[in-house]
């Protein structure tokens, strides 16, 4: 399940003209992942430093090509067009990589794996072509077995997507390992998997897989972690995509259950008919559902608070929130996860 | 979104060594599909009669092989062994099928329409391969527009897999028509494509695309009926398939939704360790989950007694299976649908 044979501990990203503000998986990359970014790929930016543009993460410099880049074990597609293509431009940076041995690892939807040049470039030189958003077809369906691994397990669940679950979750291993708690990450989006270096693309795999691909994970990593944070995606009550999220759930029958929200969000994002019901409601629907299943409990709240100016009304923010869960709550990025870790563990 | 390019209104059925017991897709096709059945093809009771073994269906001659049946529009596999695969002893009745420029429509795990020969065949001779298994590559996300078509929209769910929701929604269609309402059945499996001849394979789709796929179909059907009929799957408890169930839910957006059950099951069949909780717990989640996208309710029960020897003790099932609803109940197969019916019109 690893993104490649080895073990990444070298990598170079590729964020043309997009670095940093539209390089999501890049930083993200840079802030949570274990392994080294040598360099950031930016002919926009080449001569300028990480350090420049981004305070908390190493430093690295920014290039041009990866003709500027020493030995790394990957390279990483740290962007993505709208729509998910293969832009041109980057062909001559992952030939130059296949061509030195070194391997490609990207979330695009369209698959380096089905590229013939990039195919017979690899082959040639021993180097992998690793799609993230290309699901293992080994997966199947789930046997109803999490709960039998040693691992405690926390879940991030959401009022709506794109409300900082993978953040939150980032942030709570960090901060359950920096109070020295042996905590997993367990990635289900292809950013988390490219932070992580291994994991199934939940979103992507044949639907009835979907508890299945997750029961996976948690048994892979079941033993090696005293607590395994999950990954959450999308919302119970989201009108297109609380298939996956229902599938999460019931595939890793989570202990405790943490709920994410963005501040001042009144109605599902895209689906505007669809107004976001009350915070008491998720708490019930996720709790009721799981129940059946494993019984699990929504402990924390996490809330995002970065359309609010002020500090002050981020703090209200967060009070308001944690009022409506009858538990702690924060904004792990804004303040730090404390509250939410103490919660947990 | 059709099986074919043309209407199916003859076909001949597959059912090789297992009319009619172990030919589920067989039977279901003769059962409930509109268009007719022209021969069934087995070779261990070649010269009998459909009307030998099966009551309620139009009468049909088995048959040997492909070569003694007439014109027709299909070819339909009606069989699967264990693992879905192609039995290499059918391949002569499809090749026969196909040199006559005849359509096959299969829902084996094994695609016909890789098949090289396959393939050569159907190109030379102009028929088609249908895999009813393999979806549509052009599905998407769902926009979360299903309640803005003109029918009203019947959901069957259930407390498990296998219980009776694809035979409980088709007779529900059929009660439907015989008082006189346009009802349309909107299928999600194979079998009900196969009897529908249209469809999506829900349970096929990409996780992301699940309530997408299903809402494209009432999009497609939901100005020719006055009802549809939407089949439902899984359980919204399933340890396995919940996902699927929650991707219906919210992607049909039913007015009314009817709850199967089977008569005496105490736990998920195949994860015994998961008790099927209380009818009531089921009517409040199946309502809960569906009120944020789309107020839809529980007005009835269906219950599969076939367990049951003896007609009073089904009749004692039902009463407290609509007791425990707080609805009309009945088996729509051992008994009738009109209790049914009657609270969803």
């Amino acid at each position: 399940m690893s993104l490649t044979d080895g073990d990444l501990s070298r990598v170079a990203v590729l964020a043309h003209e997009k670095f940093p503000d539209r390089a999501k998986t890049a930083t993200g990359i840079m802030r949570y992942a274990d392994y080294e970014v040598a360099a950031v790929l930016d002919r926009d930016r080449a001569g300028e430093r990480v350090a420049d543009h981004l305070n908390g993460v190493s430093d690295a410099p920014i290039v041009e090509s990866m003709t500027e880049v020493g030995d790394v074990d990957a390279l990483i597609i740290g962007i993505a067009p709208i729509g998910g293509g293969f832009d041109e431009s980057w062909r001559p940076d992952v030939r130059n990589a296949l061509e030195r041995g070194i391997d490609v690892i990207a979330g695009l939807h369209y698959f380096l794996s089905e590229d013939e040049e990039f195919v017979d470039l690899a082959a040639e030189h021993g180097a992998e072509l690793v799609d993230v958003r290309k699901p293992d077809p080994d997966l199947t369906v789930s046997q109803g077995v999490a709960d039998e691994i040693e691992a405690d397990v926390v879940l991030t669940v959401g009022t709506d997507c794109s409300a900082g679950k993978m953040t939150t979750t980032l942030e709570l291993v960090e901060a359950a390992r920096d109070r020295g708690v042996d905590a997993g990450f367990v990635p289900t989006g292809q950013t988390g998997i490219m932070i992580a270096g291994w994991g199934n693309p939940i979103d992507r795999v044949v639907s009835d897989f979907t508890a299945g691909a997750v029961e996976e994970m948690l048994v892979e990593k079941g033993d090696e972690h005293d607590v395994l944070f999950v990954e959450g995606q999308g919302s119970i009550v989201h009108p297109a995509y609380s298939a996956v999220t229902c599938g999460i759930l019931h595939g890793s029958m989570p202990d405790r259950m943490v709920l994410c929200h963005v501040a001042g969000r009144e109605a599902i994002h895209g689906y505007e008919d669809t107004a976001i019901p009350a915070v008491e409601t998720y708490v019930d629907l996720y709790e009721d559902l799981a129940r059946p299943v494993h019984d699990g409990e929504v402990v924390a709240g996490s809330i995002n608070t970065k359309g609010l100016d002020s500090d002050a009304a981020a703090r209200e923010a967060v009070e308001s929130y944690a009022d409506a869960l009858g538990g702690p709550a924060t904004d792990p990025i804004r303040f730090d996860a404390d509250e939410i870790v103490e919660a947990l563990l």
